[in-house]
Formats: structure tokens, C-alpha cells, sequence
């Protein structure tokens, strides 16, 4: 089963100038997104548009996407009104991963959360953050993008 | 809003020798399908594969669907794993209008359901079903492929 295995920080201090890192403008919406973790959303960053699949809840989670053509994405899009999010997400190299500082805008503008992928349970357990990530908020539904675009 | 207005019928005797008509197998199975109206579905029609989002219940709900490549959709199928149904679909001309005679297949094998699709509210209000077709069970729950499919 595909899945997705992250890890979510609050940020303690910024690792520097955030503008000089590579970015993307996210834009999301959700056509479902249910209190059990059930989600279906549309995202578009930069260009690239998906769709993505997720079910359950923690740091492991079943997660199918698929890429869209615009014309594909701008037939769904109008479904997830009232259910959007805005955010810059920044990627930060540390060592062989990378973190996403994740920067809200709108109505979330001041909310900055981190997140790290991982490929297995054990490396996201054994992650040791390194000293500018805050608490971690994985599976707080305070941070979750689901509940922040509701 | 896009949306999907139609009527749903009992067969009380069949029109005819229905493998005289034009007919397709259908697979499809939910992403996603709640209580009250809201799926996320997958179909295959023959070669044809599409996504579609609806919600509301009755015989007006929202509607978007959008065509799917072979890869989207095998990359997604896999998640409506125990949410699937299989029919196949008898397209009966009938004045300007096509019935839609469903035969459900595999657990449900012996259902067959008719339905009938509208451009509006009132044409949907006004139609006179021929006397082949039986009871009206728009919205009933017992012939909504959402919960034939759980």
C-alpha cells in the first residue's frame, strides 16, 4: 500500500533567510476530508496540479496521488470551495532529507509548521530534529491541513 | 453549479430482449462515499475511465466528473478495495429520452434498476414513465449504488 510517513514540527527559530531556498506557492482544496484522516484534495503548486488520496491517521498513512491536467484540476476545483488553504512551503536541505517550512497565508497568515517525509517508520521514529524545529505536532489536528482549510 | 438530475425505477417487465440494445460493462467502485450523498467515484465503462465527485441526495445533486487516463486510475482503484460494484448498462431509446437499465452483477446478481436522466428539475417532475417501468425509488437507499457497493 502506498503511503506517506511525516513527522510535523513547530518551528523554533528559522534556519536563516527563508528566501533563499527554494519555493512554491501551494494552493488546496478539499473535495472530502473527514475526522478519521479520509481525505481527497486538490493541490496546485507552481504548475502541477494533483490530486491525492489519503486515509488513516499518525505519522504512517495511506496516500495515492495522481498528477492532472488543468483542465482536469479546473473541473474539481469549484467542488472544494469553503474547503481551501493557501501556503508558501519552503524546502530546507539537512543532511540527506529535506524539511518543508510550510508559511500559511489568509486567514492562517503567522501559522509556520515544518514537516519531514520519510520512506520508513523506523527513520521517522529514530529522526533526531536538529535544534531550530520546536515540538512535535504530528497527528495534532491543530496543524492539520485538513481541519486549517475547513 | 454542474449537476446530475434523474429519475430511478423499478423494472416491473423488461422492454424487449435487452441484449438487443446498445450495452456496456461497468466497474466502478468509491473513494469515498458518506451517509449523506457526498462520493468520490471511480468508473470504468468499457475503455472509458473517469472520477467523479457528487454530493447531495434526492433526484438534483452536484455533479463533476472528469475523465481519467488508464494510469490515474489504476493508480487509485486499488483504494476502493471492498467498495466496488460490477453492472452492466442497457441503453433503451425512448422518444427524445434513454432509459438505463442496470443488471447488477456478482453479489447483487438479479437486481436490475432503471434510470432516467434530465437536463432540468421539471422535466424530471413532469416525466411519465412507460408502463414497463414499476416503482419510482429516486433516493431510496436500497438502490443507491453507493451502498451497493459497501
Amino acid at each position: 500500500m502506498p503511503c506517506e510517513i511525516e513527522r510535523k514540527f513547530l518551528v523554533r527559530k528559522m534556519p536563516g533567510d527563508l528566501t533563499s531556498y527554494p519555493s512554491k506557492e501551494i494552493a488546496q482544496g478539499y473535495l472530502v476530508s473527514l475526522d478519521d484522516g479520509t481525505q481527497v484534495r486538490l493541490r496546485k503548486a507552481d504548475e502541477q496540479h494533483t490530486l491525492t488520496f489519503k486515509r488513516g491517521t499518525g505519522n504512517v498513512r495511506e496516500e495515492r496521488e495522481v498528477e492532472l491536467t488543468t483542465a482536469q484540476f479546473d473541473a474539481l476545483w469549484p467542488a472544494t470551495d469553503g474547503k481551501r488553504l493557501v501556503k508558501t512551503r519552503y524546502e530546507i536541505p539537512l543532511g540527506e532529507r529535506v524539511v518543508e517550512i510550510d508559511v500559511y497565508h489568509d486567514r492562517h497568515e503567522g501559522l509556520i509548521v515544518a514537516e519531514v517525509e520519510f520512506d520508513e517508520a523506523a527513520a521517522a521514529k529514530n529522526f533526531q530534529p536538529p535544534d531550530w524545529l520546536g515540538d512535535d505536532v504530528t497527528g495534532d489536528p491543530r496543524y492539520s491541513n485538513q481541519l486549517l482549510a475547513s
